[in-house]
């Protein structure tokens, strides 16, 4: 057989958007010498991650990508989010992404706790003093986030959270969504949680350090994105192939590691536009020496689309296109371009609209466009696809997939 | 009404590919006046014809273009290859594919026998001289090949088949695939028929004859394709539509047989290259006077690409065009050419890729494409569908589709 070995999933998070300024979209209105080149030897289609007109999250998004039906495996954020910041969990686990807040009186006052940014004190104090009716995990994150993570029987993910999302409003007392005992009690331990999370942190030292330099307090932590962990069969079960992830937020790293790829660390990569993503792509020429996936992750495309920032997002996404060139890519890799949802900077949202993507390597069919942005992507050869789709059409270019029939 | 009254679905076995030579598949180095044509006047499109990136079997292939979810009626190919060779299976009978083989010590030495050509008397001995826990029916077809029908209660297609797939293996033994009654017994049971297979086989005459000439003796029927016939409403019934099947193949045969299309049997139809596709196209042209729909199988293209021969399949497809501008077709015939999957010559194998398709005849809209190929299949006016798709569409522009609403 004479197919490609190995794949390259290259995903621009938010990257996809709607015509804005001068009728382009930022990724037409960038400058892509290297994506357009992809696109002349590959071939272009737009695909709904998930379904017309629903807009994916980005972790419902790259499940899809990576083959797992979201439907199956997906109840909350929280899982990957946990896995990601480093927790083991296990599948049957309810895990919660947090944010360490201020409150007052019962009100948010700032979900970010004035952007905080060592929380290492905080969280090391409710580790050995909140005790709850099971056993629980809680793991501090980059900045004011963190993760918690409920461990035992009679648990459930269908509770309500405890986060607002906007301050101002009073912090939520989580109740059970589905009438069942399990809900029940673990409503309980999170309000539980809540309480002793509170009394705890007013108190410590730090906090009234904080308030005397006029900073706020962190005396709260706020949990949203309950999910119970889904059992994911490992990627490399399931395709034969040695997967690695690179990627800066803890999202799309839990989804690997849940997934059992290899994570790579990149200093200095921050999800940010000011990430360093040349170290990412340093990192995939790296992983491709001994592995065959690589899931790369890029995000700023996606802040500055939440930002509204056509600017921003269009010159991030030039920039991306420089780096991407350092890819030590040839014909024998399948190398994947592509988003995992737009976010629009007219919406400053996620939208449904289907993202543009390009595949280039051995024995891809090529079509007659030659740039790659969403404008053209719709007159590709691959036509539109489903998220669901990519990864059996990738594994079909390996000569990997099993025939349906003699 | 003015819409066409008939059908002609032409599918170029294995003739989809990957570009490769000259970054061109066989079908765009092929010399295509005739199909060119076709698609000036007529509308072209992609297909999966199972799904993306999910490689069909030719069984599976068919089954859908002709409208037969394979999901409900595929278990296995030997049902289809059984009603090929001439064995009038009834729903519910297990049927196999049968190789005439040679063994020794209980390995096989040669799956085909030498390639055998005249297997009528061993058959005949196993007719007469196996004798089975149900009752069965066996039957020689072309060369080494052969099919064993399974009839009776009790009996399951969920066991391992016998045939090992390589020489230097040993034969394979039974066993159920299901822990249930039925599918012990039917491993049992093809296990007894190996064993009488072999002590009939092994003393005849004609195998004693063959090694004084040094010629491997025909020892062993190895099975494979366990599958159970399924009931197949028939296709007149479904479509109004009085259908015929012309193919070389057993496999095509079958199908059209299991869903009541007439045979049309062709003198010099081998289903290789050199076959005599000249005489098929005179069929469809002979069935076409009182047939409504005619499917045409044209096998060699599949062939050459198993056997990775890009100059031979690109040859052959220029045969092809040759001989199909003999069809007696007008405008009041929606002439469909496409292929049951994609065998490219890089991969020796069937792929997941889309097929090209182009439908021509009265009513069908055009588009701007003017080539039959990958390339501009995927320009096409009727952009991708898949092969369950075709049916309604073809009974569509004959005005047969039952509106759903009102």
């Amino acid at each position: 057989m004479d197919v490609a070995k190995k794949i390259v999933l290259v995903v621009l998070d938010g990257g996809g958007d709607r015509p804005t300024v001068g009728k382009k979209t930022p990724l037409m209105a960038a400058s892509r010498p290297f994506l357009d080149h992809m696109a002349t030897e590959g071939i272009l289609g737009i695909m709904d991650v998930i379904a017309p007109g629903t807009p994916p999250g980005s972790d419902t998004a790259h499940l899809s990508l990576l083959g797992y039906a979201p439907e199956e495996a997906y109840t909350g954020r929280g899982p990957f989010e946990a896995a990601g910041v480093g927790i083991n969990v296990r599948p049957g686990d309810i895990a919660f992404r947090g944010n360490f807040a201020t409150v007052k009186d019962g009100m948010v006052v700032d979900r970010r706790a004035g952007r905080i940014s060592d929380t290492r004190q905080l969280a090391e104090a409710i580790r050995t003093r909140v005790h709850l009716d099971c056993e629980f995990i809680f793991k501090e994150s980059v900045g004011h986030r963190a993760a918690l993570v409920l461990r035992g029987e009679e648990l459930s993910p269908m509770i309500r959270s405890t986060d607002p999302l906007h301050a101002g409003e009073p912090i939520v007392s989580s109740t059970p969504l589905k009438d069942d005992d399990s809900s029940t009690r673990t409503a309980r331990i999170v309000n539980e949680f809540t309480r002793q999370v509170h009394l705890i942190l007013k108190d410590l030292p730090i906090n009234r350090e904080r308030e005397r330099h006029g900073q706020l307090p962190a005396n709260m932590v706020l949990l949203r994105g309950a999910g119970a962990v889904p059992h994911l069969v490992p990627f490399e079960q399931r395709t034969g192939l040695k997967a690695a992830v690179i990627a800066a937020t803890a999202l799309v790293i839990g989804i690997g590691k849940l997934t059992g790829m290899q994570y790579f660390p990149t200093k200095g990569a921050t999800g940010h536009i000011n990430s360093n993503i040349e170290g990412k792509v340093d990192n995939v020429n790296k992983a491709l020496k001994d592995h065959d996936f690589i899931l790369l992750n890029i995000k700023g495309a996606d802040e500055a689309g939440h930002d509204g920032n056509f600017d921003v997002k269009s010159k991030f996404l030039s920039h991306v296109d420089r780096v991407l060139s350092k890819l030590d890519i040839d014909d024998s890799i399948i190398t994947v371009i592509t988003a995992d949802h737009s976010t629009p900077v007219s919406l400053k949202e996620h939208s449904g609209d289907p993202v543009p993507f390009l595949i280039r390597g051995k024995g891809v069919r090529t079509d007659q466009t030659n740039e790659f942005n969403e404008f053209y992507a719709a007159q590709g050869g691959m036509h539109r696809i489903r998220g669901l789709d990519m990864m059996p059409v990738l594994m079909d270019l390996l000569g990997l997939r099993k025939k349906f029939g003699a």
